[in-house]
């Protein structure tokens, strides 16, 4: 048995980064670049109007001929004298002759001329090229992830693909003689099937859309035989109940027996204690445990970390929240608690059902509070940590 | 021009719900419920055991014979004598006739018979019928949001549809003569187009995966005549660009011609004041500033909300989140400002490249930091609201 903190480096070590591919950016939402993006172009490709107004160079005068004009998309390099300025549209390019942008609530115009009735400061107005980005800067770091901010960032530099992490191939292996399929009849006994379809949703949130279902009754022949297809073909493998210690929980055998290098067993944590965790090539798999609740935490805290690493994130975890506690904690169990709780802007409130078989307490929690394994008691209104979900 | 919280009053009191549809749970992730969900079953559906070990009927007896087994998936309700005790797995049925199951670890046990070295208190891991919710209760009020957990519990009582609030079909309009598509090569005087594609990406974050995507001149006829399409079409209209005053942006004018109600034009706010907010039927219409930031701070700030108040959300804004200021900000605008921002678990900062034109700011931030209109000062250290995205 180890402790938590033992088993999530220990996952991250093992976690080799997956291959690259090229990806449309129009279709790289949640993926993480693989390189380093170099800018093609200045951006803007030249000086750029911020405002609707008139365009000159700035001088003692307050009156100039309007000799053109520049819209958004023109391109007219019109030779100015000291004497004349031009209309000038919001993003359009600024003739060279010209060094300022007058806006056009500040003059009075006629068809022919304007008179500047508040003179703005010299090079006012102009967006100078390159301001955003020059060419051949650097636009991301390797391992950025793709937000829709950085795609339309790297859309307005006329990018149109960029290499990226592959998603891994993730199979789901369910374990269980007691588990009947959602919509068919449920016999004495026996329980709905419902791990396979939670974490296939878990799965989705970060972005992995086709995780493949298998199913196997509980027997070592055939785990062992499900096992040996599925570690040849993922990257990642999850596997739903069969790991405790029961005499009918031959999944750890079936994996030794299909040359699974065993890298933990079983943390000091409540719930979640009964979790197996080994690698095969680059292969990482999941033996998770059989109750929902349980299977979900191990989720959020060891799979969904191993697979940010895999596809490239640079932080794997995310940002924990800190809040006042609500009520008090007892844990007298020498274990890391993982309570499903539920913060708003100040406050944390641990919720009630914290069986490791309840799932609908986790569908109403939007947080794990933990409390860790040396922490024998939270007072009220205590400042604790949480792991937003 | 009206105030920030207007618009989102504004905002909320014309967005009416979508219609309904049934849908698989497993299909169902992000989606918002609306009906209630009752239970069809008893969960669990029997009384299950906790533990690997012996079932027997409580009493001051130690030693049992071991008369049956219990494996998980297993019914077998067999009779059991005072004196006697099975075998049980964890999630086993436990028969009628025993009360109590003791944990394998605390009994001496041969082939026959048990010892039972530490007596269990009665009642002692065995889950009763219904624990975790009973036959008939109310599994989840409507306007629950569809997350894994959500997902796994419905799919554990066996439901396997549902009805839930439809996702809008949403169009997005990009105007601009000065636009040029990635890939193609850049012209001079023109710049990029990429609003289309990074709101695509901001839409596909709250589950619409195919916007439907618009170009148009910089003309009357030409904006009035696509919007006619559109508008009987879909369910929410964003327009990139062409809502500035200029003598050259006819999205208002166009709007208007297409009897599209005016709800506000103009917010007094930093980036992104021009926005015009209107409706038709049920149709709602966004027209978004062409610059990329303000764009895409106006879409997290306003049209996120709405979507999801559309698809059902009980909770349409995300919690707040409270830093202590890394830095001064001084606010001589008079506007509430959106600052681009990053925040760890202690501090936030505000990040360099504020201008309405710059994404590349908005790629690394992870939050908006709000300075309300009537504050003209944030010390150093002062604790700051930040809107996360």
């Amino acid at each position: 048995m180890i402790k938590v903190e033992q088993a999530i480096e220990i996952i991250e070590a093992n976690s080799k980064k997956m291959p690259t591919k090229l990806i449309s950016v129009r279709k790289a939402l949640g993926y993480v670049l693989a390189e380093k993006i170099i800018s093609p172009i200045n951006m803007p490709p030249f000086r750029q109007s911020v405002m609707d107004g008139y365009a000159f160079t700035h001088s003692i005068r307050h009156q100039y001929d309007i000799v053109g004009i520049s819209q958004a998309g023109d391109y007219s390099n019109i030779k100015l004298k000291s004497t004349e300025a031009i209309r000038i549209f919001t993003g359009a390019f600024v003739p060279d002759d010209a060094d300022t942008v007058v806006m056009q609530e500040d003059v009075m115009a006629n068809k022919d001329s304007i008179l500047i009735a508040a003179m703005p400061e010299k090079l006012s107005n102009v967006r100078p090229k390159g301001e955003q980005i020059a060419k051949d800067d650097i636009v991301f770091e390797a391992n950025t992830l793709l937000t829709p901010a950085a795609i339309g960032f790297l859309a307005s530099l006329g990018i149109t693909e960029v290499e990226v992490y592959k998603k891994p191939k993730v199979a789901i292996l369910v374990t269980g003689n007691e588990l009947i399929q959602p919509g068919k009849k449920l016999k004495k006994g026996k329980i709905f099937e419902s791990n396979s379809i939670m974490l296939e949703a878990a799965l989705q949130t970060i972005g992995i859309q086709k995780a493949k279902v298998y199913r196997v009754k509980d027997n070592l022949k055939a785990t062992k035989k499900a096992l040996k297809g599925i570690l040849k073909k993922y990257d990642i493998v999850l596997i739903s109940g069969g790991i405790s210690v029961g005499d009918y929980d031959f999944v750890k055998e079936a994996l030794l027996q299909n040359e699974v290098k065993e890298l933990f067993y079983k943390i000091n944590q409540k719930p979640g204690k009964p979790m197996f965790f080994g690698s095969k090539n680059d292969t990482l798999i999941f033996a998770l445990p059989g109750n929902p609740a349980s299977s979900l935490t191990n989720f959020y805290i060891y799979v969904l970390p191993a697979i940010k690493n895999r596809i490239g994130f640079s932080e794997i975890h995310k940002t924990k929240v800190v809040r006042k506690l609500n009520s008090e904690i007892k844990n007298d169990t020498g274990k890391t608690l993982f309570l499903k709780a539920k913060y708003d802007e100040t406050n944390v409130t641990v919720l009630n059902g914290q069986s490791s078989a309840m799932l609908n307490t986790f569908a109403v929690a939007n947080s794990l509070l933990i409390v860790p394994e040396n922490i024998k008691e939270y007072k009220k209104g205590q400042l604790v940590t949480l792991l937003p979900i």
